[in-house]
């Protein structure tokens, strides 16, 4: 494996791999690498010949009072945990070559980014879409990976990458959770051991969701409100947002009659963490079914 | 010469060209061919093994009130023309598949973009780096060519793909002139008989510039000075801009103590044109001899 540290020799050695006729898998990561980071390589590895995994903590997708100087960073546990799950390049560009004296280029993409964290998070997604379209720039490659936890973020790309021609295929891989169901986060690392336990409420909470769908609740307020309670009940727990979205357009939606994205973001503490799951309504004649047994 | 007008299909056969392991020349233009487009695809031609030509009339970098619907479209003549010159492509995609429905992302490169042509035409090159970069994504050009005529424009370019890590080169060509100075474009076809001959003051008044230079003159202020009264006594003509500007920042320099750009933008009858020379100061020692020698 190597670690490239120069945007001149990724981009050399990425043509030189597309004159060789390999393909490239791309995992763009801020680090601090967990088994979410990790099943996203593992599934490269699988669909493309050479993987790359950049780890780059980019300071224009963070807000003045976010937590970008205390955002983890250990490129030597990064460096081992990419090496085993099968990366074949960290690349890993200082942000003075990144962003020069003078940058001024971004890309933006409208309506899908003034909801939910992009509400909460103003220029947020203007630097996520502008640091990966450089960083595809540099990469080039065939297939990019993205994990669903940050499900505005997969939207968000998979639109820019459509309308701006870019053409590289992008695939977005379930969140991959801890065992009591907190989903994997670099943010975690920041919980101290009540907050830990405290932060097990938002996948509580979007499990309630789920099975309220699966009984027929076909009104998101509802949904919304008990979701809501049961964040409220943690008294370390202060919701951000809960919303109940179309998966495309990730407007609210007033009526559960298709698939929907429920997406949550709760500051534990100190600490903002998402969580999402996407539920299909019951069918109509099943729900109904169902009412009557009742 | 193919003419292709599917984005698919142009893009399947950029991809087929890169695997073959040929370069592929790209010439972007809103048709209405002249010797300035003319002289782009010859040179391309000569410096890479496929030459693409684009003819797209890109809707969004026109402003409201502005010519979209009157801007001159007749791509049976493009293509014999485009052919003579040595084009492989004419990549001609309707408006309907650039902008899809609920388009949504935008390039947009700061500062640059604020003074010259994008003070008169809010909007202008962010519709113009959008679409850029959309033709470099099907396209996937080497090398890329433009004309010094759009001097701001090359400019924004060359700004943003190096701040993207595009990974283009983005080659800017001299303008091409009518016999009597005009400067090649598009736009002259709107122009009267009378209007043509008013038209070469804006050529006139760079030489005067160019003249006042060469003489030593260092003072913008004079130089623009000189340049808005010789325009001003053409009754046909009305300035929008006359501008002295640092060549890479465009930002108005106080003296000209380096290359700087000159220029102008003026309405001859409704017809807006534009054009600019880069002029040199002389060096000090030399200006002062002339100085004694007067």
């Amino acid at each position: 494996m190597k670690l490239v540290d120069s945007i001149s020799r990724m981009a050399t050695l990425a043509r030189m791999y597309k004159k060789e006729g390999k393909s490239i898998g791309f995992v763009p990561t801020m680090g601090a690498l967990h088994e979410g980071h990790l099943s996203l390589v593992r599934t490269a590895k699988k669909h493309t010949d050479v993987v790359v995994i950049s780890i780059f903590v980019n300071p224009i997708q963070f807000g003045e009072t976010e937590d970008l100087d205390k955002y983890p960073r250990d490129i030597k546990r990064d460096e081992e945990l990419a090496r085993t799950a099968g990366a074949d390049i960290i690349f890993y560009p200082p942000v003075s070559q990144m962003y020069t004296d003078g940058y001024s280029t971004y890309v933006f993409v409208e309506g899908l980014t003034d909801t939910l964290c992009g509400a909460s998070r103003p220029g947020h997604f203007k630097g996520v879409a502008t640091v990966v379209t450089k960083l595809f720039g540099i990469v080039k490659p065939d297939i990019a990976y993205f994990g669903q936890k940050d499900a505005q973020q997969a939207i968000v790309i998979k639109k820019m990458v459509e309308d701006l021609n870019v053409g590289i295929e992008i695939k977005v891989l379930p969140i991959v959770r801890e065992e009591d169901g907190l989903a994997m986060s670099s943010r975690n690392a920041y919980l101290s051991e009540e907050e830990r336990r405290d932060a097990t409420v938002l996948y509580r909470s979007l499990e309630k969701a789920e099975g309220m769908t699966k009984h027929g609740e076909k009104d998101p307020k509802k949904i919304i409100k008990a979701v809501t309670e049961m964040i409220t009940e943690v008294p370390g727990a202060k919701i951000d947002y809960v919303s109940i979205v179309d998966t495309k357009s990730l407007k609210n939606v007033d009526k559960i009659s298709q698939e929907v994205l429920i997406a949550i973001a709760v500051y534990i503490g100190k600490t903002r963490l998402i969580d999402n799951i996407m539920v299909k309504p019951v069918p109509e004649a099943h729900s109904a079914r169902k009412g009557l047994a009742v």
